[in-house]
């Protein structure tokens, strides 16, 4: 079982740190302040300020390093890793992955990376809020763009599967343009629908009269605004692309609703894509081979029809 | 404790049912098909198809009468209160108020109509999917326009309370806006973010990813296309106006992303105006007199103050 050095210690490196842990795996990990590392160790957990000593444990015992922190702060960390740990394996859960490539590109070369992306959270944050189970039965994208370190691809598909996480192959881009619908679209939804229900402050008597689905639809409104930003605004190309097509959506079933008032159109087709959303909760899991010149091309065609990896042929 | 007649079988007329019936009340309901008299039957209840009977014996034991149905159905059942019991007390739990106001002017002009709207649901209808417990700490609007009989007031305020509801007064435009905002809207922008995320029939990446955020923000978009077409489309105007102001703020913010990349505004925005909806869900409950020429717009001025009547004084 590979050793596991996490940097960042907040909501998602925090879990982590517990996840392999309790998993039986080798972990240590790289706060920013001394009183989060604190917290950490008080807790029973291996975490340090010291970036270069964690990177420079990690290449001597071979380990896998995930960089778990938000996408402003990649760039200064990938510069330590090719100064002191140039060629070590390497993933990240970040929510975008093309622009993760670009920063590794250009300031780790060297490194054996392999993108990641584990598809859960909470609106919480800090290393308390961590948890053990929050990647239990999460979509964990690794990436499988032509070229990738099969052997870091194996390393990074059984951290998730330790973690109690499927396995989701997908293309860096594609993974974007799938986040952007699915994640980054919801924030800005919720954002907006939690602004024109609230409307004019001198008058409550929407919010009084909301119900559970102004709840459900403003829920991740509630997420600290940093953390929505930086999601978002580092995904910035494809979020482009799913705000038009929401706007576009909009825009034609509000020229219904103006001239016939009818929103058949608008509601049947949302019905049917919740229908269909339902139907890829319980994935089929599927064995898959490293070996051959397709593999990454059969691994992202296997994401792409919902299925997951589940184990090694 | 008034008898109560209950027009409507459905998810909200036999949710009323149950609940008053717990309470202690007399109450008696009619059903569309043989098929859920019987069921209602079974289960106890004085349910029957005879819409005329029912009407006579609510006005024979000075009952209240509450239409339970969609909006489409209102009219044929307020031709025969005119014709059968043309001076009733007579409520309603259809989600729009003006339209229901207009109808009962035209076709039941001389019923004592308050109008109501119990803010609870879920994605279930039939008498099966009743649940007495359905209205326990909703909102329950009633309707509090200029010249409005107070001693039905009362009936269907106490009705609200006996289903443990809290009483929210409005005025019937003020109403169908607010519930427009948060409602209605919902809704439309759950199906539209289902169909963007959905995408692309023959590629399932982008739901295999999705977490929390795009099962909250959907959830409502998995209603029966009916009942969700009958709430909305008869709420036109309002519906409208709340559409209007989604694309204005969508669109402000897709200029915002396209030109600085910043979506600070926005996601600001919408945290605070949740933030606000959070500091509503315990409102303050005011004991009111329905005694003076000005009873009825101080209520009205309650309900947008976010509070709710709690008795009487």
């Amino acid at each position: 079982m590979r050793a596991l050095c996490v940097v960042g210690t907040g909501l998602i490196g925090g879990s982590l740190m517990r996840a392999a842990a309790a998993a039986g795996r080798e972990v240590w990990g790289v706060a920013w302040s001394t009183g989060t590392a604190a917290a950490a160790q008080a807790d029973g957990f291996d975490v340090d300020t010291d970036l270069d000593a964690a990177l420079r444990k990690a290449a001597d015992a071979d380990a896998l390093v995930v960089v778990a922190v938000p996408l402003p702060a990649v760039e200064q960390i990938l510069t330590r890793v090719d100064a002191v740990a140039p060629t070590v394996r390497l993933t990240d859960a970040v929510s975008v992955k093309v622009a993760v490539q670009d920063l590794v590109t250009t300031y780790a070369p060297r490194a054996r990376y392999v993108g990641g992306h584990p598809m859960a959270g909470t609106s919480e944050s800090g290393w308390a809020a961590g948890d053990g189970a929050l990647f239990r039965d999460a979509a964990w994208v690794v990436i499988a763009d032509d070229g990738v370190d099969l052997e870091v691809w194996r390393d990074v598909a059984e951290l998730a599967w330790a973690c109690g996480s499927r396995v989701v192959p997908a293309a860096s881009d594609e993974h974007d343009l799938a986040v952007a619908r699915i994640s980054h679209l919801p924030h800005l939804l919720a954002a907006v629908l939690a602004s024109v229900g609230a409307g004019d402050p001198d008058d409550d008597l929407a919010l009084a009269l909301s119900a559970s689905s102004f709840a459900d639809g403003t829920r991740v409104a509630g997420t600290r605004p940093e953390l929505t930003l930086a999601m978002c605004e580092g995904n910035r190309p494809a979020l482009l692309a799913a705000v038009d097509e929401a706007l576009g959506r909009l825009g034609v079933m509000r020229g219904a609703l103006a001239s016939t008032g009818g929103l058949k159109a608008t509601v049947e087709a949302g019905y049917l894509a919740r229908q269909r959303w339902k139907s890829t909760r319980e994935p089929l899991g599927l064995a898959v081979s490293l070996e051959g010149p397709n593999a990454l091309a059969e691994l992202r065609e296997l994401g792409r029809r919902g299925d997951v990896v589940s184990g090694w042929k």
